[in-house]
């Protein structure tokens, strides 16, 4: 299933629904199905796989998947996006050539996390403050949304926690980034985690390690990847980050970028002003933001 | 006010409350107040100067202070508890000294998160796992609660944007912290978080930059500072967090710990299976809890 949180006009409050062809539909309209994706994600996968057999066809009426709004499917997380950094092999080679460091292959993941307030959608304007940043860099991210809430959850059995994936462009602020040595602000200013445009059911991606991912700016491809080639995969990650901290249903994580990112480019390339930038997965979808200097 | 979150027993929904001389009473027995103190933060400024006029004194039959549970004032913050690091010179200094690395103070604050699932009760169980961490460390920090939504504060507005002040222990796993590189997993295990015993509100600490802060592990004193100390004081960590991110009504800052932590210490101390580590800040209160290995 793809699953959308979605606006049929401006004035309606957001509501979960489903992607059938090249229609959308409440989830509400094939039974007591809830309003978010977040409640539906919280009761569980019987409630996921009741939803899977009453939602086939869209009802008469429904609208074209062009005519509504898609919102972030999450529009808000119920705590920070977890984001993996460094976790491609690539990735971790050219920031480290970048920053004059050595290169080291990062024998635990490095965990850091985004502001839920910087949560976008998937075709809205990144709206930034040029004042603030002058490095405003993508990073494309296959990202996981937490099915069952686990804690101690072993390799072998993480991807059963897994609800879905989706598209996110982890929008890094560089300078903050490095001027507050801890990741957490330059990655948290508002507008700068756009994800979507849906939530593809984990049952539809059975290999979360075999997914190419590519970054356009303004349709010059700068990234193009694959899951193939993480360090840590979306299993072992799970693993890591259940060992102490419950994850719980609903939460977001973000599996770290590929190789590509501006910062890294010679000479470095950041957006700008009215830069288009679009991040894919195949099989999942893509997410295209233009970046506006407000 | 000092604001709590209490249990009358143990079946009882958790509510909001006041603490008035040795009782402590619900704030709806005041009127059409909120359940939450989360809800009435959100309410704003002019219905907590509501509850300040009703709650005067407490209702006959209200609980004794020591016959209720106090939980930590926001059970479940919104999004993860924003963390300032080495925001005291001297805890910046023998941090250097205890990893070999150059003093540097920063000139920006550093800045990481906890994730929601880490907040503890008071005086409840921190409950850890001896397999998982060998190094479990306190941090006695000025907990600061967000009370009007705001983004671009400046310093000499931010003030007015704090709801009040609550004691935060910023329970740390060295090891994990190390090995993860950022901050966040090792800052984050279930439990790690103790706050409270309540908040105490913003107007009756006319300066947060003036209040002694203490830790006690086993009645031994180990931390014994004052946010004189601190670099970034709490309304330029408000200005700085809030210049591209909005900072929302009910939002959590732990505002760093002083010198005196355990990893620092010659040789170095952590917590063990049965310690007690209290936690208190002069004009606030103080927080207690059992550390048990599971």
């Amino acid at each position: 299933m793809r699953l959308v949180t979605f606006q049929s006009n401006s004035t309606n409050e957001p509501k979960a629904g489903i992607v059938l062809g090249d229609r959308v539909a409440a989830l509400t309209a094939f039974g007591p199905f809830p309003e978010t994706l977040l409640e539906l994600i919280r009761q569980g996968p019987a409630q996921c796989q009741r939803l899977r057999q009453a939602a086939a066809v869209a009802p008469a009426g429904s609208p074209h998947l062009e005519d509504v709004t898609l919102l972030a499917p999450i529009p808000r997380p119920t705590k920070n996006i977890i984001c993996l950094g460094l976790n491609y092999l690539a990735h971790a080679d050219e920031s480290a050539r970048a920053t004059g460091a050595e290169v080291e292959l990062p024998e635990y993941p490095i965990i850091f996390t985004k502001a839920p307030t910087s949560v976008n959608d998937p075709y809205a304007d990144i709206i930034f403050d040029p004042k603030l940043t002058e490095k405003l860099d993508w990073e494309v991210e296959l990202g996981v949304i937490v099915g069952i809430t686990g804690k101690g959850v072993s390799p072998e059995r993480a991807l059963e926690h897994v609800f879905g994936y989706t598209v996110i462009n982890d929008v890094s602020a560089r300078d903050l980034q490095r001027r507050h040595s801890q990741f957490f602000l330059g990655k948290s200013l508002d507008g700068a985690c756009p994800m979507g445009p849906w939530i593809v059911t984990a049952d539809e991606i059975p290999d979360p390690q075999n997914l190419k991912l590519r970054t356009y700016v303004n349709d010059v491809m700068k990234q193009n990847g694959s899951t193939a080639d993480q360090i840590f995969s979306v299993a072992e990650t799970i693993s890591v980050l259940s060992r102490g901290m419950t994850l719980e249903a609903g939460d977001v994580i973000a599996t770290g970028t590929p190789e590509g990112v501006g910062f890294a480019r010679i000479p470095p390339e950041y957006l700008r002003d009215g830069d288009v930038v679009t991040c894919e997965i195949e099989g999942i979808g893509r997410i295209q933001n233009r970046v506006v200097a407000a």
